[in-house]
């Protein structure tokens, strides 16, 4: 996995696969915080015209694998995500930001918050998603 | 939100939004089940070359809407979207069945499977993830 | 672990801890099903005279618990345990029935469904509860 | 249901059904933040002599049902518990605090997190589970 580095330039698009398919870029990302953005467009919707929430799921698995990848400075599979839809948007860009709640050595949970940026009026913007994310830290073990 | 004929033709896609953008094809839909149906590609891919998470998170919170949405004849939108992601594949056509746990008049909760299919060596494949997803029927109360 | 023999006498009380404060009593457990039952009493209740979920949650714990360490041959212990509320009984008694969805060497995920149980007018009872539970084979690694 | 007042005594013991019988207490309940008290006893415990995961789960369906019904001004039934167990303990006391995540006029989502508290040694306790619980605000509409 190519992680991206914190000291880099900032921002970073993950180029290729889903992440690439969706347009996520990484703002920043330690072992103690991930900070990705999105800018919703057509391809992100689901038939109502509202944010997919299949959208919310990837982005916080994004920002999950990548941050526990760094904290536990070995590979990471995920093995539950849970993600609570709090608020339908149509448009704009979000931000999400993911912080360990746990950084076990075989199993690491982490916590994503999606929320909207920018703009003059959106201060202190309430969430449109949360997630906690389980994910397995590979060693010795093969499968999960 | 234009849903399937269960009597239409056997398979038919969802041309926009994010289910166009993966892919993702309705072989049929009714009140009681919905089973779609995705070619894996390069674009639902992970760092790692495996498939990633919010893919299949994405597949059954279509599948669990579609049916919800037949079931209530009304509207729905998703409140919790619960994957367990349980084997990790690189490749091949995956098969999501939705079913119903509980069809309330205010929430529903439906529980989907993703399984490998085709090819004559998987008769019986295990499933490479499961979810849970609770929906709200939208009705005379508008959020959530 | 004290773990039920499947050959044993139809019905045992797990004595102590949570499990005997709440009255759980195994009426079978193999490596691919666990039943367990309940007789709803006025400690099971919350506020509004209906069942707390916490005790759902905990029989499905138990149940996912008991199974997955005959299954695995190993101590288990639980990592997430996501119970869905579907219905709300007062009182009455109440089997939970787990079956694996995932066996896998690291980690087992299980699925209890809870139903009512008893009565010849409830021949087909719809389930009051569903939970998933992910557990964690404990073996050459301490911790989670 | 009989709700604190945040004016109140410092300790109030929810006395009967299931959190009379774990000896849940609440210490403070607001519309923001509720925090319970549990001192961990033998009746708490799992087979191998470690907290039950019911007991988590409870403690945080307790917490946030205290809380989201007093944010929304009407009874609140429970949608969902999804509790993450992040480390063993064996006795000891705790402190669950819950906060909305998102209060809608429909449902509510908390989350609770539940550490150690109590001695010199421990000033900043890891969190031993953590549980994000939709809840439905009853209204107008009788089911879930």
């Amino acid at each position: 996995m190519r992680l991206p580095s914190s000291s880099g330039p900032p921002l970073r698009k993950l180029e290729s696969g889903l992440d690439g398919a969706l347009g996520t870029q990484i703002v920043s990302a330690t072992a103690d915080e991930v900070v990705l953005t999105l800018a919703i467009g057509p391809h992100h919707l689901q038939p109502y015209g509202v944010v997919h929430g299949g959208v919310w799921a990837a982005i916080s698995e994004t920002a999950a694998s990548v941050g526990a990848s760094i904290n536990s400075g070995s590979p990471v599979v995920g093995l539950e995500n849970h993600t609570s839809f709090l608020r339908a948007i149509e448009k704009g860009e979000v931000q999400a930001v993911a912080r360990p709640i746990h950084a076990g050595r075989s199993t690491q949970v982490w916590e994503v918050v999606i929320t909207e940026i920018g703009g003059p009026n959106r201060p202190a913007a309430r969430p449109v998603a949360q997630s906690i994310v389980r994910l397995y830290v590979l060693g010795d073990r093969p499968d999960r």
